[in-house]
């Protein structure tokens, strides 16, 4: 494959999709909030904002342990909403794209998923589109979600501050490594689930007790946890420390992990937000999350400080001290 | 092919479409604003709407005469929202499924398009997402689109009113006929280009000048003027009728529809609206439709009636009166 065509890497979440971006579909933009590349865009509103995203889901397989595909879709997308403080959804929408020959009867499971997902999120789905392709022009189904919340004040993944705590909501890893254990057919044992989960209502709860203290969010999807830290401190211009022995990875996960080869810290999260908070509030962030179903196994596992590099992200191993790097090759698609 | 899978005529934008979606897609949905499937939603926002729409586009060829799917993706659902009334579009989001091995340079050639179509329509890309996926997964590209507008009054597809004159704002058939061609290979001498184009502009001209005068508005695209009227006539309760020598439709389409044997009322526009106005204030709404460079063919093509059926379209020819009916089979895939 020469340089001029579409790689996988291209969709893998780190520098290749970037610079893919940047390069190409963004050419010649300059409006600041695209820029931004933040999870989704803030447009002032009256005296608030209107957070708008929007998320193609093309995870294979459809159905995997903890999830599927429409749960998948609404969770994305109102994570992204989330990730920028709007909590409060107004409605989503759904494009659906099919392959001729897709079993309805999937379709039905999948949107009574999307539905009950909905429901979760408090939420629900407005206005769609619906294309069918012919056999072998799609594989299966696409689903494209969009969304609209709102928000008094927006909580942009740049806004790292030295001195900053570095919040995770729970286990890392499990979403990445179920879907392909699921794919791979490896049959593990234990309770190796995805997380997918729509996660405005435990932002909202940690919002609610220190609002001015969570300084930035982002959710560590695609590229995972190592993924989102790297760009949120190259955005901030800081470097983030993380400390290995505090980061929860389920027993499942780990097992997963090692199986496949993969680093938990590189897989996608679905349900998962990762939070820089002033270090005098984290403790009543934690307590607030931890109150919440989703957030009881949330962790401090980190601490920004002044850059010392470009955007570094460190992990202390108890043995010592290494750079935790983005990975590009070696992508993972239709993880989501 | 069995009754439990999708077809084909799922995507036609007919009555198998319908059934789909009020079946499967929204099946339990009970909240209005859905379950009126207009082309978008509205959402009640402070003293006016906040209108909210998503289109994903499969067309193939993806770049045909007039247009792309770039320049498609744009005006799909700039003219959802138009059609609802809100021509102020605050933005709209971009999700890029591609093909592992996709051009780059068809890409770029793709996102300049997008780019001048949202110059042209006075929004922009504020957010989306990219997702790669490997060879023979997905043909191409898959361009999702969503789109956010504001206005103070709410358009449905559902008001027209006996008494209405039907208006349409230039020639049909132009886009589906085009693509057709052009997938084809047809060669046809003439200028035979799709109508692709965003309408928000040409739609504020006309609500401009007789806001409260236009009771209905619904762009012809897939399933066509046909489609679009039936629909809007079912909806209303009641009987519109064309008159055969008032459709503008152009001698290139003309020529193209004999030779695909296809009618021009059954097929895609992408550039053009139906409008349900007051009697009495016809005149104004087509000189002013007439004033924009998109709406110079814009024409008087019939008249809404009590309803006689159930939402019944007739067609005089000047021989007769026949009764148009929605394409349900033999659907065009991929034309938008």
């Amino acid at each position: 494959m020469t340089d001029d065509r579409v790689k996988l890497a291209h969709g893998a979440g780190g520098p290749a999709m970037r610079a893919l971006i940047r390069g190409v579909l963004l050419e010649g933009e300059t409006h600041a909030e695209t820029l931004a590349m933040d999870d989704g865009a803030a447009v002032p509103f009256g005296d608030r904002w209107l957070v708008f995203s929007s998320d193609a889901h093309v995870v294979q397989p459809i159905f995997f342990p903890g999830g599927d595909i429409g749960r998948l879709s609404v969770s994305g997308v109102v994570n992204d909403l989330a990730m920028m403080g709007a909590c409060d959804i107004l409605g989503l929408a759904s494009n659906v794209v099919l392959e001729e020959g897709f079993s309805l009867d999937s379709l039905r499971t999948i949107q009574s998923s999307v539905r009950a997902t909905c429901t979760e999120a408090g939420t629900r789905i407005l206005t769609g589109d619906t294309k069918v392709m012919r056999r072998g022009e799609v594989d299966g189904i696409v689903l494209s979600t969009a969304g609209v919340g709102i928000t008094d004040r927006v909580v942009r993944n740049a806004g790292l501050r030295p001195g900053d705590a570095i919040v995770v909501t729970g286990t890392v890893g499990d979403h990445g490594l179920a879907v392909l254990s699921a794919r791979n057919n490896l049959g593990l044992r234990g309770d190796l689930r995805s997380d997918v989960a729509p996660l405005n209502g435990l932002v909202r709860a940690a919002l609610a007790v220190a609002s001015d203290a969570v300084h930035a969010m982002k959710d560590p999807t695609r590229g995972g946890v190592t993924g989102a830290l790297v760009e949120m401190a190259e955005k901030a211009g800081v470097t983030v420390v993380l400390e290995e022995a505090s980061i929860p990875v389920s027993h499942a996960a780990r097992a997963a992990a090692e199986v496949l080869g993969i680093d938990p810290l590189l897989v996608a999260n679905e349900g998962k937000a990762l939070l820089a908070v002033a270090r005098d509030r984290v403790e009543v962030v934690l307590d607030a999350l931890h109150a919440h179903p989703l957030g009881h196994q949330a962790a401090c596992i980190g601490r920004v400080v002044e850059n010392t590099g470009s955007g570094a992200v460190l992990l202390e191993t108890g043995f010592g001290t290494r750079r935790l790097l983005e990975r590009d090759s070696d992508p993972l698609p239709r993880i989501c």
